[in-house]
């Protein structure tokens, strides 16, 4: 088993504070901030443009996709990093559309988040001829596939509820009816075992500054199965996926493989606080991170349900079937949630009634567990929070 | 006059480097390590997720793009930051052409940036339906407007001789022939006096590493006038750009004005330091910086021609119709630009053959000017670049 101990001690952790919220913005990485600052001033200070190649900026989106690759079940060579998960959405479905031009469905979940969404609704508006984005419920979209889907664009762990998609199930049946497959892996990279290779899957897309910790904004990243590689068309064509960017050619030319998924220039700031969070990953593995994270979960569940009467739980009882945080229902969930940060519990509240807990064992330990347990029960028998309290704006996811 | 000698303290550059190349990346500002280490450590390492509302990150795109805009001629409210200057072509270009919908013919020039083209190349090809993209000759680009093109996709300042496009009237034309302009300010945006409010520009996008100095991979830009900016329909719709992301709606609702150019979650770190590289451009006025900018390259341009006969200058000798680069022609222009750079005069090679030298008055005066003079004409007299160098991948634009 690894030391959580030693990954903890990696991490910046304000005093006092159970923070149950690297689902959406994972804690700094102590080492990040040294990091970033060498970037700054040995390399873009004194290396000015040559950083590009002495530093290695050029190709660190392609070093750090192999990197992340090993955390999701994805070969060196079929992940690259940059742009916005949103954007990533975008790019996949695009290229996936063309891989299927008979077809014109992109199939959904309403359990999506809705960016993925927009971005579906996006490019279909742009796309006109009838393209269409359908939405079914969760638990209907492996029924819905079928020869008319182009391609399913699914989120694999829900924002909300934390339920997990079975990824290999709904891959094959994808398959099977002839249409591809973009996964969203916002609250799966780092989270639970991901396995891209295994599961068959076509495109893959996730964000880093949750459970890989990256910080605010750290750049998206793309897996492309490697036999589909060389066939995507990018729709977001930009130079620095072109086969030479340097050789400024009037036309556009696709990168090899993956390096067709690069658009712009790579934000070299945030990719290196990301390199500094990726280190902690090394420290353990993927698997041990998931079994610990099922212990906390279990034991988080277990304590709220046992002293919490009135919040129900929105995530799957069964350990396989959710992602790695927990969610509880309440009418009154976002007061409640405000009353929990108030007492230093830090959670998340998402529309209409979800209170939604990270639980991310790198620097998660059975005293927060515990620790948030009591405060959420003295909240709940205390009746604790504020009733009256109107919605403000909620937090980023 | 602006005291230049103040906004040269502000910057850190390496001694004995003469660095001509600001116009592909800026040098680093002294305040961007402390800006951007204060973000890391007492925003996202003490406030966490709260860091989105209680340190404004959440409000950074639209507070920096105002800053911005009175560099480019733009009202508070007109420009938002995020995603790379080729993702923001895209989504410039993809409104506009929503917005003629009878029209298909983007029209470019020859003089673009390729990455400009290969986006617009992507747009054309996802659309279909005849959609296409027209390039001609820069000098061509106004006779080619007529009712047939929907958008121009121009880039006021060439990137390789550094040849000026008359924004105002070239979106005369285009407005008198019911087409939209599309302009690139990659290396205008602090380099020259522009007033998008002035020349009517519908759509314009820039980068802030090179004459803006935010640093490596720092967010591009998009600026929408304000009267088109409730019709035009994003097509790349994110989440940030809805009227309430945290409402989590399953629909896509645009959000109000530049705000629907939002696309996905930004890039906090990069924008920390643009913020400490704007600060500089609150010590002085870009008339002032224009005027000693033409001041810096009639001189570069009068020394090196005096000393080197065998170079051509490729940029327009009347000041008024370039940027703040200067370019030479040679046709081994490659090998002598090592040899320059070897000697730590740092510009720019752009193929064919193309020597190219930014000028920006911020932190380069005579004592850089002449400086350089001196070692080129070295270089050229002496013939001490290896003539038979092949050619070695470039450096980023």
């Amino acid at each position: 088993m690894s030391d959580f101990n030693k990954t903890r001690s990696e991490f910046h952790l304000p005093e006092g504070l159970i923070y149950l919220d690297g689902n959406s913005l994972g804690p700094l990485p102590r080492k990040a901030a040294e990091r970033v600052a060498s970037t700054i001033t040995a390399e873009w200070g004194d290396m000015l443009v040559t950083g590009w190649n002495k530093a290695g900026w050029m190709a660190k989106p392609t070093d750090i996709g192999d990197r992340i690759g090993k955390l999701i079940g994805a070969p060196a060579g079929t992940v690259v990093m940059g742009d916005t998960l949103s954007i990533k959405v975008f790019q996949a479905l695009a290229s996936a559309l063309r891989l299927r031009p008979d077809r014109k469905i992109i199939l959904s979940d309403t359990g999506n988040f809705p960016s993925d969404l927009y971005m579906a609704e996006g490019l279909v508006g742009l796309l006109g001829q009838d393209y269409s984005l359908e939405t079914v419920a969760p638990e209907e979209v492996e029924g819905a596939i079928d020869e008319t889907v182009a391609v399913t664009l699914i989120t694999e762990v829900d924002y909300r509820t934390g339920r997990m998609h079975d990824m290999k199930r709904i891959t094959e049946k994808a398959h099977a009816a002839g249409a591809l497959t973009v996964w969203d892996l916002a609250h799966s990279a780092g989270a639970v075992p991901v396995d891209l290779t295994g599961a068959d899957a076509d495109f893959a897309v996730g964000c880093t500054y949750k459970y890989l910790n990256s910080g605010p904004g750290g750049p998206a990243f793309i897996y492309v199965r490697p036999d589909l590689a060389e066939s995507a068309e990018p729709a977001l064509a930009g130079w620095l996926g072109h086969e030479q960017p340097f050789a400024f050619d009037q036309n556009y030319r696709p990168g090899r493989g993956i390096e067709r998924m690069r658009v712009g220039t790579p934000p070299v700031l945030q990719m290196a606080a990301l390199e500094a969070a990726l280190d902690i990953w090394d420290m353990t593995t993927m698997a041990d991170v998931r079994a610990r994270s099922i212990e906390l979960t279990e034991r988080f569940i277990a304590g709220v349900e046992a002293a919490c009467p009135e919040l129900t739980l929105a995530t799957p009882r069964e350990a396989a079937l959710r992602g790695s945080q927990v969610s509880f229902r309440h009418p009154e969930g976002y007061a409640i949630m405000q009353a929990l940060i108030a007492r230093k519990v830090i959670g998340d509240f998402r529309a209409p009634d979800i209170l939604r807990f990270g639980f991310t064992p790198l620097y998660i330990g059975e005293a927060e567990v515990e620790g948030a347990v009591k405060i959420i029960a003295e909240v709940m028998d205390g009746k604790l929070w504020d009733r009256e309290e109107y919605k403000r704006r909620a937090r980023v996811t």
